[in-house]
């Protein structure tokens, strides 16, 4: 019997475990918070109704925030590894990953008009909770986007800084809400409500324990495509809730950040963030153009040797290479149960200019 | 009904359409050929029984050469892209596509002990067929490889200089042999018998009729991930017939080359080569540790342009990104295709020290 | 007798060829302007003084835009490449310029932690001044960063969207300024005042007349290693003026930004992209750790191709790779007299907490 | 007064310091083999003279051989980064060194169209050396090359394997022979000959005392860029003893080997391969269109952790990011004076159709 978390949202919605089985082992709450030390949190902005007036909504948006450790020691930097499946996106942060293999401060996920705001707006967070570590360095954080203009006021720039500090500092361990919450509020899977998803996995390697978790942020993918363990629902599914207000073409792109306690090397990151595509393929989603497909993935170990501190030699840990591969299958495990669970886990919705966006049902999925 | 070339290869091997169905329009014979002016040849090896002497044999390996352009006219390039899913592996003249985004001469498939006579004895050829071109400038052959050595005496480098020309020089159009023939002579995918495969697409966009194949030669994959159309049928299938002097791990990989006519400039052909994973994905294949997953794509449009020729402007026409999703799908599908045929048209093979290698069977598609 | 506008800026700072001569033919005004089309355009932030106070001051910091195209017509993209040499920075935009090798609108470059308000600033920008483009599809702007919070009070947030706004709608052609200004305010360089500067080259190619221009924000190096045409004049620069208020370690970088008329593929302008450190390195850099080396190139030809507008075959030009040389000759001279020209059209600065940057003096390089 | 193998090769040629005077401190030897556990060896092939005759000669190649560790040791994988300034060349192993960081076995280095039997020649000589390491794995060793085409019958492909094995059974530590020996032989530099070089310098950190090393195979520059300790020497060059033959553009390229037994993280090396084109353009060099720049950095320490065994945590030490930049010196130091060295010592030679390439002279240094 699964443990109630993995078959509800704490607001009572349901995820895919509810209708579908996975392979692997799940966590405690099948959650990237899982992994210890981790924490989610949202801000969700749904404000006004009917035909859309730039600046003045109506909003359906929100920002995610991701802490890869204790709030008080998020700038105490993690290993990293990022890979761009398809770039119409945006990542910050992402030459300083590249170029040292690691980053600190909250990742942040929101529309892609406000990922700008997003990013300096946790350099206005860190300032007020962590004033010494902000006046001694500079800062380069890490925000995502995907696009949410189908139901938003986009370019009304609803998002403030006040909301990326209210989801930074809201952010919570245990049972993560899913859907049409945070950065994923105005969100399309597949022609279906999207948004916030996640899922995690246990590895066990040589008498240890360790965990691994994906968090998306999933707007992509069309609906003839769409897949659900091996089978092509999509191709039935084209007719029975069309999206009213039919968008031309996709505008979408997905976000995954996938975090782990084992102890892994920043080109290790970079391998691993390479595996999320597979699973995004098992569910249909092959990185159409438009899309914008950036992965990332952190290691919570090391903390030490991550801390990038000068006058010694740093002393790092790490699976060896060889023995990597049950942590890709947790990758792609994670992240194709994540993108079912932001779908699962939703309601349906209307957006700007009486723009609709139904739910998958879990009916369908039998 | 489907061309014969469709159900069988031109040895009377099945190809995956005769128990399977996919996706999309296949070319006239499903194959890389299908794009004009595009050959494939193999040379393959197989010699001797027993247990392994290094240098004696058994052997069981091969070369197969893809010819961008006709036989005398392959010293022309062609605008390229690569992707390295996953670096285990050997692909020389890389460097070379990534900075010109282009490339010249037969791309050669073979072992992995063999790909530098591959590569230098794409040179001789050259000189030997073309020694006008050879004289004058300086080449970097593309040459690609998977191993082969639980079937094949690979520390005893029986691959030649001249067996490499004989693959060149035998590269024909139409129908294409499938299966452990060329370089895919001993490889193993899933813990079957693997080797050479290959598809394509016709894609009509905006009145035009662009054709695209895929060849891999596949050497990858866990059995018990193996997954056909959706279904996981890896699992059913770890008993019946197992691999005889099991190998400890995956020592595999694959190579796919993205073949089309359709214009693409050289930042295209990547992205283009960047899907071939989402293709592997939906077989089961995840890109672990050992695999050496590289993929090319290249375009025989815009001869004059990728010519280089100095003095003048070069012109080049290309499809706009934003209508570059249907021949995603096209890859997505013909990678697919091309290592299920690699499979399906196959026999058992025993090799060095008695190792054995069994055929999947079409029955068990069913 | 060189043109006024290559000794003097339009406020009457000398600029480098003053004192020095250099390679090539520089452009009308040896500025990035000189490339047709191409507008640069500074909001400067210069209030208080004494301690620092964050959020109220001092303020020694500002924004540059650089817009590719005409003010209206800015939303059409242009052809790009980037190469991160030290990647300790940011460039928001790089994975959309890595994917499909272009952007549109214009680039910011400001202070580290104002780099996500000039994104956005940008994008509010758009929605003001063609509403009809912002609102029919999502755009990711380019925006870069280097650190001036010796000098300004960084965490102040001072930047607002209306200061990024002002940049753009104040871009001019002609004369530029160079040194203290726009996003350069509160540079350093080699133990210097550094910031914005810029040159440019006139390059003939088969009877047709080219130009590039580069355009740097200096905020790098250590004195010890400044370089002048060769001569090490940091070795004997230590002593006279030194910095007040010491640094204990660089914390800089350069973004360098190439434009050029002459017409390259995106894959060319990567290349182009790469040369630009070699012209920093004649100067005495070589990106040190902490530096955010970042370097973006883009040709303003080709704009119909560009567009990257659906459903027709688009139709780009370019000069061929082999005579690509001198552009290369071109982004490194231009490059490396851009630097200088940001330290010698330049006066000493004194900011937060009295932190004094003496100006380089043109008698020292005499 | 330095020690005289700093002043001139085992054969009695002077190098660089004879003239000139450089920063840092070297090593014993100011060689790469000043890095305890590498060794260098060569195979020098100079025969006949006169007219080209394609397999016949004349010959004027070679091949170089780089043992990261002890030759019974070199099958134990080092950490290792790589950088392609200029991708028109090759370096197998590169996508095996970009995805796990290390590679084992001799780096050989010869002409352009050698490089595939220098590979698997090196896998020959694995076999016939150390058969259990052959005979249990698979090998991805790492073969680069320079183009020798003006001097040498490239195309009779003189080098063999046998030539392979002697090089690296002849490779030696302490001083290292320079200029036309090895790989290097046929190679020409700024007009003048070229060829091999090396240089080192001893760094300390934190009470510890490491030793870095760089090895150039040199065959790029034009005479008129030359550049010597800052002064543009190649404008007074062009004159006095010219090219005879003089090939219409340069095909040059230049491979820098750097190494270290400082520890460091394979994304480290990464960082200090990019400091190698900034040596380079002290020189003069820009890395002009047909330049096959490919710099490869390994670090001996942490051989343990880069074993890659399975089934157990691994364990690197290693210099932190933020104290890097004395290192990034010593590549950038090492690089150039590598590249002088190739060129002082040497001498004039003839090749093939009697083309003639002078010696630089040290009396024009001064």
């Amino acid at each position: 019997m699964p443990p109630a978390s993995h078959l509800a949202t704490p607001s009572g919605l349901p995820r895919a475990r509810t209708f579908l089985t996975f392979d692997g082992k799940a966590g405690a709450n099948n959650a990237i918070t899982d992994v210890a030390g981790v924490s989610v949190g949202y801000t969700t902005l749904i404000k006004g109704e009917g035909a859309l007036r730039p600046g003045f909504g109506p909003v359906r948006t929100g920002v995610t925030a991701i802490l890869p450790r204790p709030r008080l020691a998020v700038a105490s930097p993690v290993f990293a590894g990022l890979f761009s499946g398809n770039g119409n996106g945006e990542m910050t942060g992402s030459h300083l990953i590249e170029e040292v293999g690691a980053f600190n401060l909250p990742v942040t996920i929101t529309n892609t008009h406000s990922c700008g705001i997003a990013r300096d707006g946790t350099l206005r967070w860190l300032q007020r909770t962590l004033p010494e570590v902000s006046e001694t360095s500079w800062h380069l954080p890490v925000a995502a986007e995907t696009y949410d203009g189908f139901l938003n006021d986009i370019n009304g720039h609803h998002l403030t800084a006040e909301h990326v500090a209210a989801a930074i500092d809201g952010a919570g361990t245990g049972p993560v809400e899913e859907g049409s919450v945070g950065g994923g509020t105005g969100m399309i899977a597949f022609g279906f409500k999207g948004g916030s998803g996640t899922a995690s996995r246990v590895v066990a390697w040589q008498g240890h324990t360790f965990t691994l978790g994906a968090f998306v942020q999933a707007n992509f993918g069309r609906r003839h495509n769409f897949t659900v363990r091996g089978r092509r629902l999509g191709e039935r599914l084209v007719e029975p809730r069309p999206i009213v207000g039919v968008p031309d073409r996709e505008k979408g792109s997905i976000i995954v950040v996938i975090a782990t306690d084992a102890p892994f090397l920043p080109h290790q990151l970079k391998r691993l963030a390479r595996r999320a595509p597979l699973g995004i393929a098992l569910t249909g989603g092959y990185g159409y153009h438009s899309s914008g497909d950036i992965f990332l993935a952190f290691s919570t170990a090391n903390e030490q040797a991550a801390s990038g501190a000068s006058g010694k030699l740093a002393q790092a840990q790490y699976i060896p290479d060889p023995d990597i591969d049950v942590f890709f299958d947790a990758v792609v495990q994670t992240t194709e149960e994540a993108i079912l669970n932001a779908m699962i886990a939703n309601r349906d919705m209307t957006g700007r200019d009486g723009n609709f966006v139904p739910a998958l049902q879990g009916a369908w999925l039998g």
